[in-house]
């Protein structure tokens, strides 16, 4: 998805993305930010500590428009990219991971090439991951007082 | 706590440590489990990769009955016990960091000794903590369909 929060059929393609990812094994959080500035529509992490980036596809024209994708391989071990079933996956490059997704699950076309991150990149990646998820998660139980009902 | 959820006046102290330690940058985790079968009752993760726990008692009793709590220092670099404003902080051994809090917030009364783990801990430590937080949170997003209103 290209820029904004995910909507309609990418936050479908998200969910089962995630759902994927989550049975088997790797915690996951949807929409990253990177230090480059970009967000990562997912990024699971796996019981090795394997990072991974899947970028949601919503269709032709969304996978057109974005010639920055190369750019998250260098914040991860796995790149993929994740579209519906009704995507014409000839447009989607070879040499890259492919998953075909619903909102309730997800399967690997192709794995990716794995180019593994440096173990400085990787502990820093790991970290912000970690710190964003509890982050994320204390503000559900105790939300910001800017935000009421 | 000893067992079981937080509730009542340890909960709200919880609530208070967490703020304090967002508020330095930490993300934070209520009740993450330990290898050792305990639970930690708050364990804090810092932007340096810094792990805290804290344990919160919520009276003389509470931590008379505890006895294992030398045994959290196994898995971060420092370790607090936060108490209320009534407890009677005589009771903590002068060697141990402690805080005292309430609902709104905490205030370090003495930090701990810094007693920094080894790299292959602090690694599994921050990796099943990022792991769980991103679970948890993907609970909050996507829950289980076996708990249904």
């Amino acid at each position: 998805a290209a820029g904004g929060s995910l909507s309609g059929v990418a936050a479908g393609i998200a969910r089962g993305v995630c759902r994927h990812f989550s049975a088997a094994g790797y915690g996951c959080l949807l929409e990253a930010p990177l230090r480059s500035g970009r967000r990562a529509d997912v990024m699971a992490l796996g019981a090795a500590g394997e990072i991974v980036i899947v970028e949601i596809k919503s269709g032709p024209q969304d996978f057109r428009t974005d010639r920055k994708w190369p750019d998250y391989r260098e914040f991860c071990d796995r790149f993929f990219f994740a579209v519906g079933a009704d995507f014409p996956q000839a447009l989607i490059p070879k040499d890259v991971g492919l998953i075909v997704a619903d909102r309730y699950g997800a399967a690997p076309v192709r794995e990716g090439p794995h180019h593994k991150l440096a173990g400085s990149r990787r502990k820093a990646v790991s970290l912000s991951f970690a710190r964003l998820a509890a982050l994320r998660l204390q503000a559900t139980i105790d939300p910001p007082r800017d935000y009421c009902v």
